[in-house]
């Protein structure tokens, strides 16, 4: 019944902590990784490089124990954890869309990475405008949260002392 | 080192074979199907109904084996697994942006499944503006298709006779 995955390689950030680190691509555009993809994997790479922006598909290896009602990072309010993008999920999976800046060999360098160091890659996939950049019809509750609350939140960067109230 | 999901419901749709299943929502916009999601996790599910679009995370369970280097459905040219969303990858994870179109109790209504019928569900996420609808700067070998060619292949379906070659 269980299904089971091997990792094909490793992702390397600047994020050691997940109290840190930005919660998606979008509030992480200043941080830069490598995807390494293990040598016996990398023919599989050919003609990524012709892609600005990739899906990484990882095992989210420090996620805490699964919960079923979580309060989202952007809200305080408890929201199902299939509504949501917080790790604590039933099966542990992660999904970031990442700019593919060059690659070198096996190498990957990627900007916009909201992602652990030493993540297991599971899968990669090309991002295209024509199959993955929908107009949607509704955000659910993230319609209520403003942009700059988000970005805020999204940033993980604690504002300090006086700025915090203002921004 | 391998790590290990247990599936969190499985996905009803009118596709039983691989050779007619469209390869992507965008092309499978004529079909609903139903994700049916274990009791068990049903309670996860609240407040998505409030997003129109979410992800599917499942098992490509009728993948055929790996191969690094395959012909993508919309282009006879060798590529890299992972310049593709061919099914056939280290790790089987299949990935769509399904329309939610209601919630029944664990019973999710869906629109534009490109996915075959019994497919184990790993995840769901919502999908949103903010996060996943990117401007890309290149979409590699893709854009070289042009959006005919793309709209017939993708869908899988055959024309007839003389109509094919004027199609």
């Amino acid at each position: 019944m269980n299904v089971s995955y091997r990792p094909i390689g490793v992702i390397r950030t600047p994020h050691h902590s997940p109290e840190t680190t930005p919660i998606q691509p979008v509030y992480a555009q200043d941080y830069e990784g490598q995807v390494e993809v293990f040598p016996e994997f990398e023919d599989g790479l050919k003609d990524i490089e012709g892609f600005s922006h990739i899906y990484l598909i990882y095992h989210l290896h420090r996620a805490e124990p699964p919960r079923l009602i979580v309060k989202p990072f952007l809200q305080d309010v408890e929201r199902g954890i299939f509504a949501t993008r917080a790790p604590c999920r039933p099966n542990p999976i992660g999904l970031s869309i990442v700019h593919l800046v060059r690659r070198e060999g096996g190498v990957l360098h990627v900007r916009g990475v909201d992602i652990l160091d030493g993540t297991p890659l599971l899968d990669i996939k090309p991002y295209t405008t024509r199959f993955d950049c929908i107009q949607t019809l509704r955000n659910g509750w993230q319609d209520d949260v403003d942009d700059a609350t988000a970005e805020q939140r999204g940033r993980r960067k604690k504002m300090e002392g006086a700025r915090e109230t203002s921004e």
